[in-house]
């Protein structure tokens, strides 16, 4: 090693609050997002930073699992042999692993590992994972369902006024009735030419969401999204096979043999991996390689700051969402559109550069 | 409510040294485990206990999650609706879980609910928990992948000693000769009566796992644990389908459809599941049920002193793995052997009461 071993590993936790209580079929009401940062630093001084967050809870956890865990097993080791690293935090934690917190803790470090790695060569992130681009297709994902009619298209209107040219919004009412009526109002409001999807949180069982992808039918949905639980691999393909309506998932899988099962047995039209919570860069890099072989279109969940460089960067590139947790002001560059693409930035390393002073109001002491 | 709202919620986190070092094909040198404990205070002044363990990694994340996450949720419920906090807690940290550490700490509070209840009606947990009995066969489940051939047979020499009429040893070395020439050593040593188990902790791909099965055949083996990883579901299926070789795992499961995967592809033998990772009283039961309907019995992964109950009270009943991990050393009741059977407590609750005492020693401070 030539400096390159890890010397220190430094862990913070923010609770960020948003700006508005947003609410989705499964998960209640959100207040606030958790910022759990990461920063490596070596013996021969560079450093570099990942993250991951969370809907509020866990937090405390992944900061206790990486404090207590995955530090000690980092220490002196090699920051430049990641795929190395990234089996061995894997099999570090395996019996307390596999997905859920584990999966959390690990993205944040290997997104580290990728920001040193691009910043001692020089390369910003869409040039190291894929280079088949510098922009990507984005849409805007509301977390809207407590939205009254009104404040919904208010929030539509907004987007398409920030650039967006897609959106998204949730489904999951209790009655289906509701659900089709927002879908026909957004619809209407934004027209034939603006690309639309909607996200369930998997509110619904199989035969629900086989009746509410018919009733959606008739508003040309690009995606109906987490229909179901994200663990009933063989439901996605029920329902696809009974309506042919494009399904969404991904965001809810952490580990790569479940996204294995996802495409063996699923009949997904598209995957959405974070690479938050499957495993930072490298994870959600072994994701879209297996869905250029399943030939499926890569796409992403939440902080669009650093998904942005993932998806432009592949050939089989989805769409980013825009993800209501803005993780993305809290940073020295938000993420930019232009004429509705959203653009990687050009700084060596994962392109993420927090505004610290910004964040430390937001500090948790308690951890 | 009549006084049964949760006031309380204490948590402490042990770290035991093991009397020696233990090893396996995957998760190298054991020194100690870590023990989470649970104790839930209702309004009207009764209390319960409840617990998780790990093989020495993930006890703070578990601990901060239960602090943090959890305890907030619980604060004033009811503690007799069990099946409504279980599926509560699920939902509560869905985004952070669906397994790993959120398992395990949801585990060791919904031992505590059955603890209290326990208290409250009189009963002991094989009676609350299916009473088909109150005895279940049990073997000892050695780490011993380090032993040398001496130690492996003196290990297994103390096992039979000590009144156990079945045993286990990991396989899972770099040759299979090796492995071949330890399971022939053992079952010449405890001759053709003593029922033999092996286990891999998944050391194997499923050629190997093949060739491994059909070496052992010889050996007159009532299962082999664990040959391969515990997510490749139809790998399970190839390795009974080709060689014969009854297959058992469980251990690894944490949620319930991981489960339903299992019981629908893999063609099991045995299931395992352990409820300080796969939800406690509730979420073991739940797999129970499961296991009936697949035709497989059920059979438990580590702490004893508590599977003894919970599998005794089974019609499908397997077998209880008394595991190197000896908890029950730090409880009123160590695990107790008569005719090789071991026997369920008659206490109410779930019949593991910590010597706290003993357990001062190994708290540790710094989580
Ligand atoms: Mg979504
Ligand atoms: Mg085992």
């Amino acid at each position: 090693m030539n400096g390159t071993e890890i010397k220190e590993v430094e862990t913070r936790l923010f609770r960020v609050p948003l700006r508005e209580v947003m609410t989705d079929a499964k998960h209640g009401a959100h207040t606030h997002f958790e910022l759990v940062t990461v920063t490596l630093r070596l013996a021969d001084g560079s450093e570099g930073t990942g993250y991951t967050y969370t809907g509020g809870k866990g937090g405390y956890a992944i900061k206790a699992m990486i404090e207590h865990d995955l530090a000690p097993f980092l220490q002196g080791r090699d920051a430049t042999g990641i795929e190395t690293l990234y089996d061995g935090m894997l099999w570090h934690i395996h019996y307390v692993g596999r997905g859920g917190i584990a999966s959390f803790a690990i993205s944040a470090i290997d997104i580290a590992l990728w920001d040193i790695k691009g910043r001692r060569s020089g390369l910003p992130l869409w040039q190291m994972a894929g280079r088949a681009g510098k922009t990507a297709k984005a849409y805007r994902g509301g977390i809207d369902l407590n939205f009254t009619l009104d404040q919904l298209l208010a929030s539509i209107d907004s987007y398409l006024k920030a650039g967006f040219t897609a959106v998204k919004i949730k489904v999951g009412k209790d009655n289906l009735a509701d659900d089709v009526a927002r879908v026909k109002a957004v619809r209407e409001r934004i027209g034939p030419q603006t690309t639309f999807m909607v996200d369930a949180n998997y509110a619904l069982d199989v035969p629900r969401a086989i009746e509410a992808a018919r009733a959606f039918a008739p508003y040309d949905l690009l995606w109906f999204e987490e229909p179901i639980i994200p663990d009933d691999f063989e439901g996605y393909a029920s329902i696809a096979k009974a309506t042919g309506m494009p399904l969404a998932m991904g965001e809810n899988l952490h580990v790569i043999e479940e996204f294995e099962h996802a495409f063996a047995w699923s009949k997904l039209g598209y995957i959405q991996p974070d690479a938050s919570n499957c495993g930072g860069v490298t994870g959600w890099l072994r994701v879209a390689a297996l869905s250029r072989k399943a030939g499926i279109p890569v796409c992403s969940h939440g902080m669009q700051e650093l998904h942005v460089s993932l998806v432009a960067g592949q050939t089989n590139a989805g769409w980013v969402e825009a993800h209501s947790f803005d993780i993305d002001q809290y940073t020295l560059e938000p993420l930019r559109l232009q004429d509705g693409l959203a653009i990687a930035p050009d700084e060596p390393g994962v392109g993420v550069v927090f505004d610290w002073q910004k964040l430390a109001t937001f500090t948790d002491t308690t951890a």
